[in-house]
């Protein structure tokens, strides 16, 4: 690229930056996305950059496979209730110890090595991500729904200039340590920190209209318009507690979230800094 | 025990409690304190006190017996080298994991079952701890050795009344993770905050004049005298490393350092807050 | 007490330590607590735990006899209207003097002399308790009621760690000064600051349900049913103007008031962290 | 006085007003100028001017005869020692109370009228003037000497908007008070606080070359020139202390202190706001 | 003067700098105040003494007849709309390059050789005063009205302890520089700032009720009579639309207008600092 | 260019980003960049972009051609002394009305167009810029050295988010206005401020080995090196002041300064963001 061509990006994004600068930008980080070590670097560079124009970046990350890996080298073996995994003690323990102990800390090293600042923390630190056990119809044993979120451990990182990364672990008062969907911490704490926009990186496109085919991208969806996409089937499987949590969250304090493709490269960039956008916007 | 005694235990301790408050106290923490689920929970709730009597408590842990015991359920064999366990990468990634996830969250969550704030940090955390390979005469691998202690992280967390819960691991530039022995880095940090004094619990009744005699502990030690103590045999064993440790930070901003049986109940508080004190101190 | 013992009082008193950290608590100083020198020393003592554990703590005195001694010295012979000692200009001046120069300033002292910090203010400092005459059906002279409370002195010297030490003449605009009960002030001076609790030191158990019987002390009196008892003469004598001070100040701002009894050691402490309490609670 | 003429002085002032705005000036109040009410309240008029300009004024007083005239109607006698009046327990405590208790809120009371923010300390709040016996050749009982002065309190005040009125009392460590000089507390806390000028009111012109000729007052004394103008006999008696008092405050920290005659209206005004000054200028 | 009258002349102007201390004071100047260089300097002397005594003094200037003879000098005829100046892009560059360059920067450097310290601003930093074309009947060309005042550039000055000198020029979101009438942009900052006074400098003693007497000023206007007093033709003129704009100012903020005649010596102080006030008051 | 490519030009830009992240960088604005509309704009929008990022960026702005324009236009004509211009007071009117008025309006405004935020300042402001006339072997009337920087007012601005703007003219302390050059001042500023670095657009691409080959350009210029190349002839012209300005500074606390080619696009952006630079380095 010419020099000049080069410096004109910087410019072009300007007006860009400057509409998220000094907001609350949450991204989830999942999916395919924390396979790659690569990938897993450039995604990092991604937050840094968010975060030295000045935007309040928090992230908060999935397990990926690793917890999968782990339990299997532990020999634990997992029953499973209508097709959904129960979480005996000994499973939320792993689950515990690789997001908080494994991932988070690789994720905190890998932005300190890409020259940026960032803290982990996890739901336990200051009692962040209170939780109890899910009250459903099955007992799934120790999968933990939000009762509250304690925003200070997050606004303490931010206001001394670091990245928060988060692990979506949920604690008691009793101190018994629950396994959190990070789809649903993540919106809830954006809807908490009251966020201008959720980043939620997915290993789709976004909601397809025509699910085979990937020309057939929504680019915006009301958040009144959801139930009937549900009914229809538009929005299905495992798109449904995700878009479910944005829109929960976007009536408690959240601006707007938007789902992403995590498996093309800067989407993040292109969703904040660029017309075009990605993926599918909720509001 | 009557009324008016119970409160005048209170006011008895006043002139101690005055003596300390709004100064640094890090505890290290390990040994067999730290197996028994009833101690660990008195120990938090001695920590609690020292918070909320106005002292700047940290809290630096090692490993204990859980990073063995969970190497030996992944199968992970050791290899020695003239006797000291050589970290491979696969280890290192296991001591980081269980100290940072699992020993680290379960104090802090039994803290905030006892009332109180903490937080956890590691030393990847805003780059804390940063380490490089421990340049000695054998090759241990990934065992690190201390180039810098940033305080910020732990800074940050007391200037918002959290009781900062610190597992030592080591991080370089790159990102690498080591596995860093927890008396040195108790007093390194220690000496980096300036700290008034570094409670360092252990399975002895302190340093003894006669090994085998536990009613010949010796109650004060210069930091002049350690050399000739190490010659003649009463320091000895693994309470070298330990009292080098504290020698060093006393030289770099520590203000003294004492080695406590930390087998006995409420021996930190019996240290700070009483005549007696406990074990032996070295200044 | 053997030494764990010892210990162990401390953190039993942890969760009523941590339920009042960084409330305001006003008590009232006053009866025959205040004549005793060793006893003065006692109570003062414990108003510096109540600081060091982060409690605001503020003292509110009255003159004890030492008014009385002074103006005996002085040959001011007292002239009774109804009953009621008239306060003319010369007795407003020996009030004002006691109170501020000789009782305020000796408990400042016994303060710092129990290595805790304090300073004095009387209601002419920062103009802190406006006043003016007493309107009642006689003419008790410079008698006064309050006008209004200005906390900003007392709020200074708390934010500066100091313990404020409260004497309670009132002054108008033009600089005339004022007798004001300490009983009202302390009350109003509690509401003023939203305090936590007012602790009203006297010379009984509390509110007998049997005069003659300490056995049949009330524990616990909702603000409701003071008239009630008042009525019924379960509430007479000097403890009407007490507990009725306490029922505005609670509809003004303080939490809750209790009456206790002065007269047993450390009886604030109990009050404050134990579970068998003191006294009477008025909410 | 015609209108513009009258805005004029007010623009007259302003250079030397630009001069002390910001700086800390000392006003050592007392002799003849405490005696009359109306000359009182001009004196205090100027003060509360003072600190509008935004001067950080601070005024330390004395007891004038208020003290005698209480010893006298208690019927304390007084025993002379080498002509100078020996303090005992009794005198020194009716001293505390007069100064801090009647003639200090006195004061306070008559800014507060004038529209001015002030606070009484005395030595005993905050601990601010440490004392111990006087040690001279003669016990003069509970006469005392400075051996430290604690600013907190005056910081305090000045930094929320308020005139400190210091009555010069001091304090040891267990509790007991002392008479203090008020020449000698001035300069201290003059000199404690770096203050820019201390203003001394007596009741002469200032220092006189010939003591019997107002006229031949000197307008400016060198340090240096002291021992010289006291061997000479023109600074002589009462003289003596407060000069004396003043050099080693100007060595301790205060820029320059200055004599006046406090039996002129407004002087401390003329002192600082205008060419002509008055009294004389020690630097 | 004889001394003592003089320092009284401060102390008697003290209740009424107490008024206004730590209050915004909003100064319209303008008219032939502008002309004569040695009243210029008295003006801005008492603008730094406003500012001395704590008063958050603003001044807004108008462009006297500079403007009208750099145009002259230029060359530059004026076009006429039924009687009023049309401004083209080549006028509103001279009237924006002399208000802002020219005599905002000779009034800044008047206040420092006083000794007070200010900065110029005008309405094009930090995009201070919005503005639009006028929209008229007539089209005046870049005669702009306000449309939004952003007071942080203000705020930022006063914060800082300099006296903000305003030149009224608006500026649009495309960067278009608009000529501003003077009184109505005073008006509209007095307003924003919720300033306590807004002082307008004319070339009259006031509104006359009858326009030939001097002697019949009307001292005080309540905002409802201003209609009436219109209709009757009492106020006329250009008296109008100050007026107008000090009512609309008081409906958004303001607390009081008054129209003083700026050709009398220290007329701005003699309103502020005296009972005579000075003028006819709004309110 | 395609999407990703897109995004990674802002992460490539990364590294130079953090370096310069929280720095002080002072930009010289002057010759041919300041005569094009659009490119004006183009530099303006470099400076929004260094804004953004956290940079601490300050504007320095000569007069460009506009002030020759403005003299010929009012019929100004000059008279030169040994073929310098003579700065008579009409004259330096003209340049602080056309600096100050017009030039740095017409920058702020730009700015404000581009999204940012921006105040203009001059030395007049705050008394920022302290000059007195030029002492030299020939008298060029009001010409001006500079005496000293006062860094409040940019001080003030940098705080408050803003690009200072800076036209530099300078004042004495009776208010004469002064024509200060302006690589000088943006020198002397820098250096006062410390800067990371000070950008001086030219109209060359540097300092060149050879003057007629733009091929020669020198990268790097030590401070020891600069006599010998001026000696040598390489440093010659216009370049010689500009460049002993910035030794001067480096002396007196700017880190290093560079002389860039201000005809090229974006070339601030290169210089900082890029790893080839631009121009020659002075350090």
């Amino acid at each position: 690229m010419e020099k000049s061509g080069w410096a004109g990006v910087l410019t072009e994004a300007l007006p860009y930056i400057q509409k998220y600068s000094g907001k609350t930008v949450v991204v989830k980080y999942g999916g395919s996305a924390m396979v790659d070590e690569a990938f897993k670097r450039t995604v990092m560079r991604d937050m840094v950059l968010l975060s030295i124009v000045g935007i309040k970046a928090v992230l908060v990350h999935g397990g990926g496979p690793e917890i999968s890996s782990m339990l299997e080298r532990l020999g634990k073996e997992s029953t499973f209730v209508d097709g959904l995994r129960y979480t005996d003690e000994g499973t939320a323990e792993v689950v515990a110890m690789v997001l908080a102990g494994k991932v988070n800390k690789s994720l905190v090293s890998l932005i300190h090595a890409c020259g940026g600042k960032a803290v982990g923390i996890c739901g336990v630190d200051g009692g962040m991500i209170r939780a109890r056990r899910l009250r459903g119809e099955r007992d799934l044993g120790l999968v933990g729904e939000i009762t509250g979120i304690d925003p200070a451990p997050v606004g303490m990182a931010l206001e001394h200039g670091f990245i928060p990364v988060i692990a979506t672990i949920g604690v008691d008062e009793a101190g018994q340590v629950y396994n959190i969907n990070a789809d649903t911490a993540a919106a809830a704490i954006a809807a908490t920190l009251g966020a201008e926009k959720l980043i939620s990186m997915t290993d789709v496109a976004g909601v397809l209209a025509d699910l085979g085919d990937e020309g057939s991208l929504i680019g915006e969806i009301g958040v009144g318009e959801v139930p009937a996409l549900v009914a229809r089937g538009v929005i299905s499987g495992g798109m449904i507690p995700k878009i479910d949590s944005c829109v929960k969250a976007i009536g408690e304090g959240l601006k707007e979230a938007v789902i992403i493709d995590g498996r093309a490269e800067h989407s993040i960039l292109l969703e904040l800094f660029s017309d075009s956008g990605a993926g599918t916007l909720i509001r």
